[in-house]
């Protein structure tokens, strides 16, 4: 079985397709990985690109990509509704085959010197990769956006982690570090109450109490006459999607209603889903290294 | 995304370690082949070899090994608890990935033809591929065992699929097929009262009137003094894993008891489970070929 991880940056354009492609194609055109999605939202003016692979071949997409970036993507003529900070603005590298989190921080590591040194991006390390607690929060080192960052890298800490206390002119800075994958989770109620869902999120989130690497808000589906406790797994190895699940259940019949149906929106690992799989049968003793079929092929 | 096949061929030595390896270094030297398990029973005199790999690559393994098992394993000196036909009993071949279940036939047929031609081992198509409603179950092809083969052979309904009406003279004959991936699911209750587990288990099984794709007994474990409905799930797109464990649950409720865990013994596929977590959280629109991250590793 050979090592995996998956590399989600998000650049700063979401309108101009040829710069989208162009920098998409580094990845397409890099050996031994594998593009999953690219996602462009024209009013956040930002696109998400998903890929894996090997370690080696993903850390190399990584750099050329923010290359590309660099030279496409003016930041002093962005403009959009999400908070931005560069034209490649955060590369997290994730591990999800055979990888350790120390593997995939020393590998996050080695983007963020040679995004420095190749590309001359300033680099912050964040989340698991983070050089202090102040740093492990993307919005943290965000805050500020591009307009912002020339006095930020001034202030005491705020050094960037590689380079200079100098923003690339039209490039900004980057946030690179290692994370565990996400889970995008939704919970749908039979009432179209959005209070109700957003009552359920609070107790859930680990901001105002609940699980932790859980984040929450209740939102209203207008097409389906639902609401909705939309859900950010931020860890599920740590929080795993049946607890929130049945707590929302439990939460639901509460106020008087009932979990619906839940949804995945785009991307999970197996992992996720099989965990839930062993918990509901009280399955004992079962070892999917060993045991699924499937992880002998990758 | 490739296709993949997994196959499990039985043959007929249990004991001698020689010449099991021997027949199991047929597959570990073919390329684009993965050995995933062979397992040994001495009483049995019998060994199952599991491997995966592409159609093409998993045909060639499947003929080679037939071919040294033919040499090495003479039946007319077999003696082993479990019945037997031939030095190589049976060879199931089991779609894993991007595979139909036609496909799969297609793909036995030639391994019959080449075994017929390549070894002169007469073939009898079963399960899936079989010629007719009486050649399905290999119980049924198998009965009466090799020393019985060469009269079978003889009877208007048992001519081989491929071959001479005459077995091989030290190999017998052989089933070869396709069908479902078989998934070994145990669910043990906290009762020691075998009975109660073989009311349940005759509840299940679809030959006394349960769920299609389900063949189930009762066991006494005696190291946990429990009670196990032991079942074979023949088909888990025809009645999922979580079906029969939740009938068990109330079966045993019925009776006064509970289900203390269950465990699955062996190879599962990936969606065996995945599908049980899709049911359990209500998951809807959940496509995994598109959304599980593992799958575009394969």
């Amino acid at each position: 079985m050979a090592k995996i991880v998956e590399c989600v940056p998000n650049i700063s354009e979401g309108r101009d397709k040829n710069a989208i492609k162009a920098v998409a194609d580094e990845v397409r055109n890099t050996k031994n990985v594998t593009l999953l999605d690219l996602s462009s939202d024209e009013s956040h003016n930002r696109s998400v690109i998903t890929f894996i692979g090997s370690p080696e071949a993903v850390l190399e997409a990584s750099v050329k990509l923010a290359k590309k970036a660099s030279e496409l993507i003016d930041m002093t003529k962005h403009k959009g509704e999400h908070p931005r900070m560069g034209a490649v603005d955060v590369v997290p590298f994730i591990p999800i085959k055979e990888m350790t989190m120390d593997e995939c921080v020393a590998l996050s590591k080695k983007a963020a010197e040679r995004i420095w040194e190749e590309v001359k991006i300033p680099v912050f390390l964040y989340e698991k990769s983070a050089s202090g607690a102040h740093r492990v929060n993307l919005a943290d080192i965000r805050r500020g956006q591009f307009e912002g960052m020339p006095e930020k890298l001034l202030q005491d800490e705020w050094a960037p982690d590689f380079g200079e206390r100098k923003i690339h002119p039209t490039a900004g800075v980057v946030a690179v570090g290692a994370r565990m994958p996400l889970v995008a989770f939704n919970i749908n109620l039979e009432t179209s109450d959005v209070e109700i869902a957003s009552k359920i999120a609070k107790t859930i989130r680990f901001s105002s109490g609940g699980f932790p690497c859980v984040k929450s808000i209740g939102v209203k589906l207008e097409d389906k006459n639902m609401a909705q406790v939309s859900i950010n797994m931020t860890d599920f190895t740590t929080t795993p999607l049946y607890k929130v699940f049945e707590t929302v259940k439990e939460e639901a019949e509460r106020y008087g209603t009932k979990v619906v149906e839940s949804e995945i929106i785009g991307l999970s690992p197996m992992m996720a889903l099989i965990d839930c799989a062993k918990y509901y049968m009280n399955l004992s003793e079962f070892d999917e290294k060993k045991q699924v079929i499937e992880n002998y092929l990758i």
